[in-house]
């Protein structure tokens, strides 16, 4: 047996509400550290787990996607099974593979798509009133959507993140998919792209439910954007109806 | 202004994980206690809560209805937000009316939607793990289906109910709908009729899971229903997936 690493990548979801983000930090409990946990207990090994990218607090996953290295070699359904064991029941590994050194969670992501998902009611039934956004005013889905198609495409998105001067990089982005949908009083904001920005999907979704209220005209969507500068007209939408859906590779 | 006291109608959702079902009981805190309470602190009146039936420990309803008389006048609306500002967020109205004084949620009504919803695939995402009964086994929808057919119409369902002797009643029931659906990994069972025996909803969903996972046939549903026993080839499903999804008068 060879004694280089084994690689592999899993496909988790978690309930956002009971952690502080994705990546460890000195404040509250990470997925980053329940999951490096339940690894240690169930590997012995000190791994570290590379994400497709962080996720802020309240923020939820169906499908997130990790990658690290083991030195023993494992069935994939037999570590899955084994981290779901181990893990908090807020966490759950969905799927199990091994793949390619060369693969990273992070770095080898073509595409994510998010989920932002609002109930749009007077009240929220209690089974879903962690895992959506309320907002009580009717929202005007084909307004919505006239702002989501302004967004749409390769852009500068310098107003649509939350700290532009965060990180020294580009603001550019391509959003390849910006739909909104409504089924009784669920309304679904989808977005998929190559990359966004620190609060970007938040940024986007609290915009179009601005559009969506009639306080802000759909319109006004362009010259934001081509403004490229955050300014209170754009509010950053709540975590709790957020979702990280699926990265591409 | 009468002295009669005004009679008011809720519909109201629960996360019935966090109660020891509906009904005031020693053991556990109950939705009907902590609604009376809010009426207490909202009104001031002692008042008793009707349900339109009671929902067991762990069981959710989007559509429980309930009545009470308060001496005071409210507008509904009022009454409903006040209420919503007392209770646990585990409970919500979710519409709130006067009625007729005549009006009486059980009494009234003259027929039931359950639902009972079932995550079908190797692991549960956890934003949903507190509202879906769990099952692995590809569930044969197909024969599921078959099974149910057998089920719908005037029954004794003495064989679908937990304890037939608990009540000294009629075992027979009217059951007007019994589908099965399935949309990706979620499994859908509604069931409508006139009324439900202890478990009814629960022993019929054990059954039609058994079907699906081909440990029982569907035809053996007419044998096991004219034998007007509970036996073991029925098995009570767990209460994570079922909700009490609406009364109609």
């Amino acid at each position: 047996m060879c004694r280089v690493p084994k690689r592999y990548r899993l496909v988790i979801a978690y309930d956002g509400s009971e952690f502080a983000g994705w990546q460890i930090q000195p404040n509250g409990i990470s997925v980053q550290e329940v999951l490096q946990a339940a690894l240690k207990t169930v590997s012995s090994d000190t791994v570290i787990v590379h994400g497709s990218g962080r996720t802020d607090r309240g923020v939820h996953a169906r499908g997130q996607v990790v990658h690290f290295d083991l030195e023993k070699e494992w069935k994939p359904a037999v570590l899955m099974r084994a981290l779901n064991a181990n893990l908090p029941d807020a966490v759950r590994v969905l799927q199990a593979d091994t793949c390619s050194p060369s693969f990273h969670a992070r770095r080898s992501a073509r595409e994510k798509e998010y989920r932002y998902q609002i109930y749009n009611a007077e009240v929220v039934p209690p089974d879903l009133r962690h895992f959506r956004t309320h907002i009580r005013a009717t929202l005007d889905i084909e307004t919505m959507r006239i702002a989501a198609e302004f967004l749409v495409g390769r852009h500068d998105f310098a107003a649509f993140t939350a700290n532009p001067n965060r990180e020294v990089e580009s603001t550019v982005r391509s959003l390849t998919k910006l739909t909104v949908t409504r089924r009784g009083s669920e309304v679904l904001i989808r977005a998929r792209g190559d990359g966004f920005l620190y609060k970007m999907v938040r940024s986007i979704a609290g915009h179009l439910i601005r559009v969506g209220e009639g306080t802000v005209g759909p319109e006004e969507t362009r010259v934001i954007l081509e403004s490229r500068t955050r300014t209170a007209r754009v509010q950053t939408a709540p975590p709790e109806g957020l979702f990280l859906w699926r990265v591409y590779y």
